[in-house]
């Protein structure tokens, strides 16, 4: 259903056809009407609109003029064929795979038509601290000292570096400032690294379910992704010895504290059995913390035991701070930063400065800590929410949150949610079914659901309709 | 040598022995300062900084009690031997490798010593409108409708993309903003396509000479790179195809306007002999055209004449209004951009709205045309003043310069700029001498020299008594 928001009311509006022609213009150009795909019939785009058919017929003829639409007699208006699509030769089949896990995150990044997304990885931008973010860019913008065209440093913004120094100390882990190399986002840290350790072919050991974004850019560098089992306790420590008799992976890629989708975190006896397997294995673990701030009070993490001997720890500002920023960090033994600073140069030149002094003045000014305590209070009431809301409607739980935005639940008799998320998707319903966090995409009975946004209504009025209960 | 910045006359400075740890730490954690190396002794130390003996002594000995330095007994301070590297395999001699190009950049970003930076590829801050980009950081900051802590959509700020498809329309190519997608400046741009192009083994031509960064880049992809001959005119056709008698190149990445280092412009003639061996090759071409909006008057680009049908557009908002914001794009066909959206979604989830907002009201705000205008007659002035200054010293042109910064130089009778460079370095003056701008890293007569920065009397103080005259 193509719905447009448009303006009928404000005196400084766009006439009302030249709203719709850019509205539909914008879609088709940025491929979320597809050619030949039917438009909604005259009559029933003005009655859902509430606008004269007039102006949709006018609107209509204009993009048929402009290229964009195509008339055909009797039957409608479809959008066009493009022509000159380049003669590009793709890498290979892997590459269009490669997409598959990340389609997702494109779709959901995208759209922008009022969808429900429980599917997502945020929180809704009005949990954050709007305001303190906008406060802090003005008083960041009126300092004479604040680089505002320059090119920041290759490691980025000292006194940043030096606050994750701090932080990390709080979580046992020692790194100086000189460790630790900002980014444009934990993506982007963790791409980093795959780029400087991994050649096309080598074998790469990721958690089965995962960050599906991983799993693309993993895939894109041509390497193999073998899964390991995730237990409530972390990595299945007796799956991994299994996997490692027959492979030799580069590194693992795992995820410790409040785990992306299943929300649970590391034991440390878990922790002991992955790093004692790493080193004799001698692979290297990749340790993404990005929803460490959402969780209450102290948690095991593989970099506190190693101390950055064999861990590479990944960091992000842009689920408590902002996404818009992109600021994230990696911290690893001192040479292994050198290098990476070398590869994120060669990639990107430098991240920006102002963001990286913006995620500073927030974290320094004070209100950080209550920002999180307001946050996981709120977290916690909207799993609450949520763990009832999904009993109500017969779906089971995988292990009860300690926090953090997610619960990882099944239909049970199910095996594939693949199908309630389309349902929920024809229902104006993001859903994100297991599929797509396996590396494999395997069919899965499970789904992750964000509690940020399964508190509004019409969530349960779905499940409930659609689970029969 | 080792020149701190001390802050001894304000009220609220820091103690000067925290002043002098402080910047002597973040110096060696930066690896500015390396294991083994000498410091300056105490007399000399206190004496350049106008500060007491005792001074230097207590944070000197702090160091040493902080691990940081060792004291060798009659013989001075130095920086300790770090420890806890790690076991960490590095992939192969190729990856060392490839950071030499790019360990110019690195130095030339990391250096705050106040070195005159002859050999840098962008403009003194205060030539560009830090007034005007604080001016619109505010502004955008005080919009309720700014989104500040959320993603971005994937292929970036719509509306840029449409000021993009104004401003290439202007170039006289034919992109529709759906084609356009916003990159963390060129670089990720060109990472982007080299990511979804390439795999290891392959061929790639390069402009030789040509930017240095990409080539550390294409080579960490392990890509064979091929340098084509660069004349006056743009790439060298016969020697290209020569060439592509021996290899069969995935793509072609060359710079035509203001070319990188040689401040060159493609001819009509040339860019039509490149785009027939394109075609009958079957080879994609990716045109840098980082320096646009330094040329005054038109100039011809590939993209012109083949209007994205095999060439690949990368442009860049870095030089001429802020580094710091890391905007560019890429502009390519249709069904290409919908992949390397894709491939910059695995790779760095999305580019940050806030800042593309900000360069969007850059542009249309209407000073933008201005400040162009400005620094192409500021430009021009520089081009001149450096010009008859290295024709005083006995280097001679390359070519003279249509706009931009660079002038490419050489001292007559000699085949290797790097002796000069490190004289120069010696003196307090970064040069960038021709090696590092070639593919193979090849001994170069050449130097490039940033006018702006070339305006300094120390240059010419500098070039004069080196080459004596």
């Amino acid at each position: 259903m193509l719905q447009l928001s448009l303006d009928t009311a404000s005196e400084t509006a766009l006439p009302l056809v030249d709203q719709i022609v850019g509205g539909i213009r914008a879609r088709i150009d940025d491929r979320v009407l597809r050619p030949g795909v039917r438009l909604p019939p005259i009559r029933g785009f003005a009655a859902q609109h509430e606008i004269s058919r007039f102006t949709v017929v006018e609107a209509y003829d204009r993009l048929v003029a402009l290229g964009y639409l195509q008339s055909r007699r009797g039957s409608g208006f479809y959008v066009a064929p493009r022509h000159g699509a380049p003669a590009v030769e793709q890498r290979s089949g892997e590459i269009e795979r490669a997409f598959d896990n990340a389609g997702v995150l494109h779709q959901s990044l995208e759209d922008t038509s009022g969808r429900l997304k429980v599917g997502v990885g945020w929180l809704p931008p009005d949990w954050l601290d709007e305001d303190g973010v906008r406060r802090n860019i003005r008083a960041l913008a009126r300092r004479s000292d604040t680089k505002v065209v320059s090119y920041g440093t290759p490691q980025g913004y000292r006194p940043l570096r030096e606050q994750i120094e701090l932080r990390l100390a709080d979580l046992g882990i020692g790194a100086r400032a000189g460790q630790v190399v900002l980014t444009h986002g934990a993506t982007q840290a963790l791409d980093i690294v795959a780029r400087y350790l991994l050649k096309a072919g080598d074998s790469v050991f990721v958690d089965d379910p995962g960050y599906w974004n991983l799993f693309a850019n993993l895939r894109l560098y041509g390497v193999n992704l073998i899964g390991v089992p995730r237990t409530a306790d972390g990595p299945d420590p007796e799956a991994l010895e299994k996997l490692l008799a027959e492979h030799r992976p580069k590194a693992f890629f795992t995820h410790s504290v409040l785990h992306n989708p299943t929300a649970s975190s590391l034991s440390p006896a878990t922790a002991f059995r992955v790093l004692q397997l790493a080193e004799k294995h001698d692979f290297l673990i990749v340790e993404d913390d990005t929803y460490a701030d959402f969780h209450p009070g102290p948690a095991t993490r593989l970099a506190q035991l190693d101390q950055l001997r064999r861990v590479i720890y990944v960091g992000s500002f842009s689920k408590t701070l902002s996404a818009s920023l992109r600021v994230g960090f990696l911290a690893c033994a001192p040479e292994l930063a050198a290098a990476l600073t070398d590869v994120k140069i060669v990639g990107c030149v430098s991240t920006s400065e102002f963001a990286e002094r913006l995620v500073y003045l927030m974290l320094t000014e004070g209100h950080y800590r209550k920002l999180l305590d307001r946050l996981q209070r709120r977290l916690a009431q909207a799993t609450e929410h949520s763990l009832r809301l999904l009993e109500r409607v017969g779906l089971s739980v995988y292990a009860e949150p300690k926090g953090g935005m997610f619960v990882w639940a099944a239909a049970p008799g199910s095996s594939d949610s693949a199908r309630l998320a389309g349902q929920a998707s024809a229902a104006g319903i993001m859903l994100a079914p297991g599929h797509i966090f396996s590396p494999q995409m395997q069919a899965s009975p499970w789904l992750r659901f964000n509690v940020a946004y399964a508190l509004d209504p019409r969530l349960e009025r779905f499940l409930g309709s659609t689970l029969g209960r």
